[in-house]
């Protein structure tokens, strides 16, 4: 039993270090500095080599759209709240990111993960829409709770469009998109478009990424927002913010009517 | 008392929503994507405006610096840890930001500190340094315990030096920390260079950034590292990683010799 | 619309609140405090009612075998290394918390999902544990990588037992919990008996918690530790301490063979 | 190199472990499990021996009179939202013990070394008390924006006075809270009696503990209610809780007048 046990438990592919050296994914990063574009960097990163440009680009957009949808988020209000409660940026950052979860960060992952099991069933586009959607009730990546249209979801397809029409990406994920709007369209009372989750889902699914990476790429774009929202919440000096003023109190409900054996 | 109050209670001058409409700092989120690039988005979000080219590109460099630094890193382990442990992604990357404290992220910002009252004593420049150096043991964003010269401070301070030459900044904060490196070098018994902490501060505070901001920034960059090194591990389906591998049993010390009273 | 919208949407059956007054599920505080053991106000709070001694007593027992089990657990050490990195106590001991999800502090709330099913196939206990068994790789709350047997296991089916014997409890969980021990002994290569998840999930089971909340109690008893452990790391004085000594470097795994298209 | 260093690494004084044995602060855990109480065993933990009953049943009182103090308090809030966010029932809990931080959770362990420093100037109290109070703003443990007089302050600080009374802690922490208080009443324009933080870190001090677990101890016993109210929130199965209902929109505040340089 060595220290080389130690070391390879350790092991990963993504760095390189040595006294004055660090390498990230075989490149020196000296050489990316003042080279390489942050998200170009970000694609390196975790999935192991350089984007083209035109690849970059429809990540970048992903990741702008995602910034932030205002302080009613859970995340963007607890990271508000955290900063308040005197700890550190990274802690108030750390808990809004904590509530990316299944049902808050995670639609866009559930999504590609569809979008490419549809993709996958590779014969009869609407039969698999169909099969596909009957699982759900909460399709992911669709409808919107509170805008009719996500504003969002238009530019974003619009720059996959063009880069389907440019041979950037293949197309096949942004068609079965389409494919699961048109028929929600056709079978619900009204209509529930896609939304950020789903326009991202496409994007990424396009792009290649593992569906976990939609949620872990939608957490480095959220983190802005959240970033921005604790910086001014700890800038205004309040301390201790809880959800509502301290004028109003929560309603005590009583006691359940029968407590159960749970 | 109205529901107005609970309105006001989450006032933001981030983010203005509407059914179908999302604006951020006063820009309709459309116009945004695909328009914009992910960093300038960053400086949108926190300083409240678009940056123009030149700063943007300074900031960037200063992200893509930051995104990794190994396993070794608390921060790093503690994400692939946690990623093994049944949770999200997003938890796994909460418990690696939840770590860049004072002495793991905050070094950024209390560099930034320093050179600030630096550049503030606006007189003496060496008397200022000296005095400064005076009040730290350990002198925020210099000397590294792994690297004799860190890879990242020479083309980091490279960038800098030719904005500084074409009046994209003014070079003051730049010219404090060159001091501080001078004084140290004069001083110490050997070397202590400026850092990534040290190069990137120089680099916030150039562009005006809060203090604060050198932390929540350097959270944004290391979060990519955090999302790689925890999608990593992740992948590879370990069960409960412990710091050790398993055959190493964590010495057992005895009971202190006097259980003092604490 | 009104401010009792706010009131009720953080309304709650747990807590009573006035000036002066605080109520905890209808009990004033003030004749807890020094009249209600702390394992019984646990209770209290979770189920809305005070218990009887005896259920107590198997309560407080599972909680003080939770305790604890070293920092090769990945909770600990995540507890130790981030208190060493500049954040309070209470974030070293959040993100221990955080990491115990399905895999590290879930076994127990999966037992008590596993019992339960077998008690309510209310037939044939033996049919009922095969198929039960059949589904799981892992039968959660059985076997230990580490102990042959576990050592908190026996003291703890004795308390159940007599507990039994007494009538405190039904002991149809424990029945469940031994023919699946009994099972396993006859089918699998050597014995997994059952551990510390397993014994507690019997006790919890027993008592009538929901499911969920054998994880939540769990937590609770193990935050002792991830206290005790992050105490110890932040009296030492260590800073950013990673999960191995420095002279150990990670082994560096170079690309991997093929880039898949993740 | 060997092994050996990577097993010094994570020394400890709390656990030994080996395969069927597991021994806390030197007792087999099996001879604690149905013979110590929970409290005695955070006790053992955090302090390396177990207390006497007298002693432990102070513990107990303080860690009673912290479990809850409602959903208004940032750290209950936060553990209910997280908890809608499609994450496990642990994740809910670290982001609530996440915001305990020095404003919501550390009153506690600032006034532990306020009363510790009192006592140990050892000479004329009323002039230790002036000199420590006149550095605060607001006196740690002392006054509440909600209560006019805290209802946990009165029975906790009976029990203090009964100890006191029969040798079991000697006083002179309860006297120097005792002092601030009544200085405090002579110099301000409303009573600002001992809240929870003061009451609970009277018993801490008096006990021995040092003031940083004053916010661990707190931590635990705040759990209890964090864990009520998340799961309270759990099984009502809202999803991604905001701070306010839906219906109500954060006020959006328009661009700062000047956005500074900052």
């Amino acid at each position: 039993m060595t220290a080389a046990e130690s070391a390879d438990w350790w092991a990963t592919s993504i760095v390189r270090m040595a006294p004055g050296e660090v390498e990230l994914r075989g490149i020196p990063v000296q050489e990316l500095i003042g080279s390489v574009d942050f998200v170009s960097a970000v694609w390196l990163m975790v999935r192991g080599e350089l984007p083209d440009a035109r690849r970059a680009a429809l990540l970048e957009a992903a990741l702008v759209a995602s910034v932030d949808h205002g302080p009613q988020a859970p995340s963007i209000a607890i990271a508000r709240m955290t900063a308040t409660c005197g700890v550190g940026l990274n802690n108030a950052m750390a808990s809004g990111v904590n509530a990316l979860g299944d049902s808050h960060g995670g639609a866009g992952q559930q999504c590609v993960e569809m979008l490419t099991e549809i993709v996958a069933a590779d014969g009869d586009l609407a039969a698999a829409v169909e099969r596909v959607v009957a699982r759900h009730r909460y399709v992911p990546g669709f409808g919107h709770r509170f805008h009719p249209v996500d504003p969002r979801r238009g530019p974003l397809l619009a720059l996959v469009d063009r880069a389907v029409a440019d041979g950037v990406v293949d197309g096949r994920h942004l068609r079965a998109a389409r494919a699961v709007e048109a028929h929600l369209d056709a079978n619900r009372r009204r209509p529930v478009p896609m939304n950020i989750d789903g326009a991202t889902a496409v994007i990424y699914a396009e792009l290649g990424f593992a569906p976990e990476l939609a949620r872990g790429l939608f957490v480095l774009g959220r983190s802005v927002g959240i970033l921005a929202h604790a910086w001014e919440e700890m800038s205004q000096g309040l301390r201790n913010k809880g959800p509502i003023p301290r004028s109003i109190l929560p309603t005590y409900r009583g006691k359940p009517e029968a407590t159960s054996d749970q």
